[in-house]
């Protein structure tokens, strides 16, 4: 967390100090001086926090063990921070200025630095209620810092705040009134893991399959200008999610709607498209703090648009030399990615430290100072790896857990047929498929959360000959059903489909529940769907799904433990659980008893009861 | 079609075109010189073209009113195309080179003359043929020059083309050896209006809803390095398709994978991304073509790769440094959305003037002939205009006919409520939604082929206190599965989606049949689901929906003409029609009756017949 040096932009003056002081006393002066929590109702179905969460956190988590947090302790609501009366911008500006606002230096570093203790108080709150709950926190430790400056500088909840990966949003539920049932979260009846319009008045979305925030943030500014409100709309999305086509689709028509609306890439470097991932880490340094804060500054916007409108009057072909200088100029200052978005319309900034809160709340402000500047891109690094021990260790265990409960698919590794490749999409892998990829490293493919992708890609891979498993948690291939309809059983390519988390996820809670899959594959004239309800079942059907090779086919079994069950032992699967036969004659006879067709036909019509669920 | 100067880059060296054409005679040897229809099934469950295709041309499309056509008439598949022996590359080589070749200026000539005149030929027939049919064929006169290119250069069926967008495919289907079933087109038993795996082996991969090629080609590149063949992989992409976001999902896995895969964006000046449109259009002149062929030459990208070698030993920061240079500097070269392609990982060639087949020739042998090169974008600009009156009296009748089915939507544009929207996704648009856009232009949104966009837009600005309806094809809703359960129906927001094209499509075919949206849509817990079996009760529908504020609802209609129907008025329906009595009077009296509730029950209940439909 390096401090870089804080000179503004010189082409910051006094009055747009003036207009800006102006327009936080206005905005402030709507909001109650505290956050009474039983008024949290703006949606029509919610009735309040309090009444909706019926866990409430054990009386311990209260009182004992706590780390001293006097700062976060006086913070019940965003509205708390403003009493903080930083003024960072001001600060940094030359001391004729600051004299001529009549604040003396010394309360003014005073007055930063509460700030930065208050994200400090907040990591170490973090990192001692969650490491007691289920949930990895590791992304919101990253996000400490922006999740400050953010509330600092807008006025939530007029301004809205949309996060698109619920990991994220766990400081910005200690900071808007939701602290003290942070040891709910995940929990039955508790506190969702991912934002919710349900739960508080400051989530203006529901995000568990990230992605849908760019969209959902256009249609609110979008909205706004229409019903002429003044309100800013920031959307938080992280470099997993923009693998997924959504986001190319959203900013696209942002850039050509041209709202107003406030784009963060919070970038902590897995990987902005995939290539990235090589190449060395964008350095952050003076240099880049200095360019991030002059491309954001008002002055320069306004230089720009001047030229621009200059341009524009010599003509067209001028207008766009101009532009592209302008756009390429940027780029070539620019971290890779900057100008893909340019591209799409936004106007890129960055990259800014986003462990620096100094750094950070200084280009915000410019952004929010400026009152028509259409969809704007900040590129924010962060660092994940902050993480406390404590956490490191729940996600070693946790995956430990996993590990041992999904034997099943492990079945894919010992599968000798060398014909066999796994398309893998998705947000996380499933440990028994890190093994398969260790083993056959070439025919496995992690696509990310490309879903759509992932999907016509393995009905390709299938067109060339190979027998492609492609894995997707349920809830996640809805998103690539229209694939699975057109690409796949529209012309019964052989794509096997492994639906993982399929039916009640526990403390993944509803929003990752895979509750349809049955429903929208079973429709498909030639989709095969089968249901395991014990792991033999499954590894029957890894075994069976590999040997249908004429139409699709598609297995779900549940997230969590699986159990051997003692059921009656039909002939069939005691024909496939025959160890001595050789694996050939083992499927002869198979396909002698038809269980290709029984298969379907008993799986299409038995209900699905899974043997075990966590709940 | 202006036939820019031939001159190719001096980089080519003879020992290139000796490689050239061994490798040209290699492929040749492996395919017959006729081609046997019956023979056409590489898929195990393809019959043959004959057998599958049971409506047969009429004998007058086939004697009478011909378009004289001597050399189409020879061409009875693509590999015929090569004996026109047209060498255009050598032909531009310095006089010396050619003379080593021995092979006169005047053969050439007339042989790149041939290739030309077939071009005129196919669009004759085209225009000819299709005018009689109900099928648009714009489109495909536009990529005439560039699929005579692609299948001069490239060995299908060993090596793969494939298209996504059906009506493009046109030629593509005269050239491999459909001809005589073009008349069939879109027709019972006929001729598919897409590619079909089932039709041809010409056709590897089915497309009819855009936007897979890449993926499905990505899948097929990569099964052939796996299997260790060695046949190209071409994808043709146009504008449209651009917008939906499983093209960017795929392009930026296809940079990750690095596969040799050729990606051929057919820029028809819709849209690149929205914006583009307002701006000038790319200029294709002398200059453009000269750096196309520079970029695409052997020696170029040699150079480009030594570059790479040198600056990675010499350090990272000087190898990305190097790469942006190179990168930005080529960028500064082509049109906007090149260095998009760049930054997801494509080599970017173009733009090249797609109705000038020399340029279009040598640009795709020189990226044929290149052994390892990862995937390459090639930027074809052609002109959609070049279509012949008929097509477009053509395109003016079906408007009208569809326009006077649709009065039901019309309703809409009759409505008072402000505060309603409409988000309209998807290719082509009913004519009266375009009245709709005419009236209230600020509270229509066009997004395109971006339907995952389209519905988490619409419950953005839901939650910005708009009503939108979200108005999608029900095969094209399928895209946006997970956003109408994750983004709408979990929270519960009320998007009215106006599901169109619902059940069967006619002349559309089964790619577009809306088959699934009953079964799909009435699994979720929140949304309302209705289908209407007459124009009347599609009125009725339109203001339900617009009343109904508390959750999603949806309803269908089909293709096509609806007409009045005689049925037993009940109540409900008299009140809905009681046009002298206020509005929202008629709106209490409905809910009073608990018309929410009863839509709901009955319309989930009732099956779905609708009342006409055109086949």
């Amino acid at each position: 967390m390096g401090t870089a040096p804080t000179q503004c932009p010189s082409g910051i003056t006094a009055s747009f100090h003036a207009k800006f002081d102006n327009r936080t006393e206005f905005s402030s002066s709507s909001f109650p001086s505290t956050l009474n929590l039983t008024k949290l109702s703006f949606h029509p179905n919610s009735k309040g926090l309090v009444n909706r969460i019926g866990s409430l956190p054990d009386i311990d988590d209260l009182f004992w063990e706590k780390v001293p947090t006097p700062l976060l302790d006086v913070v019940e609501s965003p509205i708390h921070l403003k009493s903080l009366s930083i003024k960072v911008c001001i600060m940094s500006l030359p001391m004729l200025n600051i004299d001529a606002y009549g604040l003396s230096i010394l309360n003014k570093s005073l007055a930063l630095q509460e700030l930065k203790l208050l994200a400090d108080e907040i990591r170490l709150e973090l990192s001692s209620t969650m490491s007691k709950t289920q949930s990895s926190f590791k992304a919101s430790l990253a996000v400490v810092e922006l999740t400050v400056a953010l509330h600092y500088v807008f006025h939530t909840p007029v301004d809205k705040i949309l996060w698109d990966a619920g990991e994220q949003t766990y400081a910005h539920k200690i900071l808007t009134g939701r602290r003290f049932l942070m040891s709910t979260l995940r929990q039955k009846n508790g506190l969702s893991g991912y934002t919710s319009r349900a739960e508080s008045e400051y989530d203006p979305f529901g995000a568990g399959h990230g992605c849908n925030s760019i969209s959902a943030g256009l249609g609110m500014a979008v909205a706004q200008d229409i019903k002429g409100k003044r309100e800013r709309v920031v959307t938080v999305i992280n470099n997993t999610t923009t693998m997924a086509g959504q986001v190319y689709e959203a900013m696209s028509n942002a850039g050509y709607l041209d709202s107003n609306l406030i784009v963060i890439l919070n970038d902590s470097h897995h990987a902005l498209h995939p290539k990235i991932e090589e190449g060395p880490k964008t350095s952050i340094n003076a240099l880049s703090s200095t360019l991030s804060r002059i491309q954001s500054s008002k002055s320069f916007r306004k230089f720009r648009e001047a030229a621009k409108d200059v341009t524009k009057k010599i003509g067209m072909g001028m207008h766009e030399l101009a532009a592209k200088v302008d756009e390429y100029a940027r780029g070539m200052m620019g971290p890779p990615g900057s100008t893909l978005f340019e591209e799409l319309g936004l106007y890129y900034i960055g990259p800014v430290d986003g462990h620096n809160i100094e750094d950070l709340i200084c280009v915000l402000q410019e952004v929010a100072s400026l009152d028509s500047m259409g969809p704007v891109l900040i590129h924010v690094i962060t660092e994940e790896n902050q993480g406390s021990e404590a956490d490191q260790k729940r996600g070693t265990v946790e995956q430990q857990q996993e590990g041992s409960s999904l034997n099943g698919i492990y079945a894919f590794s010992n599968e000798k047929d060398k014909d066999i490749v796994v398309v893998h999409a998705g947000m996380e892998m499933d440990p028994s498929l890190k093994l398969f990829r260790e083993r056959f490293f070439d025919r496995f493919f992690d696509v990310g959360m490309a879903e759509q992708h992932a999907v016509t890609f393995s009905a390709g891979l299938s067109c060339g000959g190979l027998k492609p498993f492609c894995i997707i948690p349920s809830a996640f291939l809805q998103r690539a059903y229209d694939q699975v309809v057109h690409d796949v059983d529209r012309q019964s390519i052989p794509v096997r489909f492994v639906i993982t988390s399929a039916g009640l996820v526990g403390s993944d809670g509803p929003l990752q529940c895979g509750a349809f899959d049955i429903t929208f594959m079973s429709c498909l004239p030639n989709m095969i769907v089968m249901a395991a309800s014990d792991e033999d079942e499954l590894m029957n059907m890894v075994t069976t799904a590999a040997q249908i090779d004429d139409r699709p086919i598609c297995f779900r079994y549940p997230r969590g433990a699986l159990v051997m069950r003692e059921y009656p032992i039909y002939v069939v699967e005691m024909l496939l659980r025959l160890e001595q036969v050789k694996f050939l004659l083992r499927v002869k006879m198979l396909l002698y008893l038809g269980m290709g067709q029984w298969f379907k036909t008993v799986s299409k019509l038995r209900p699905f009861f899974p043997s075990s669920v966590l709940v």
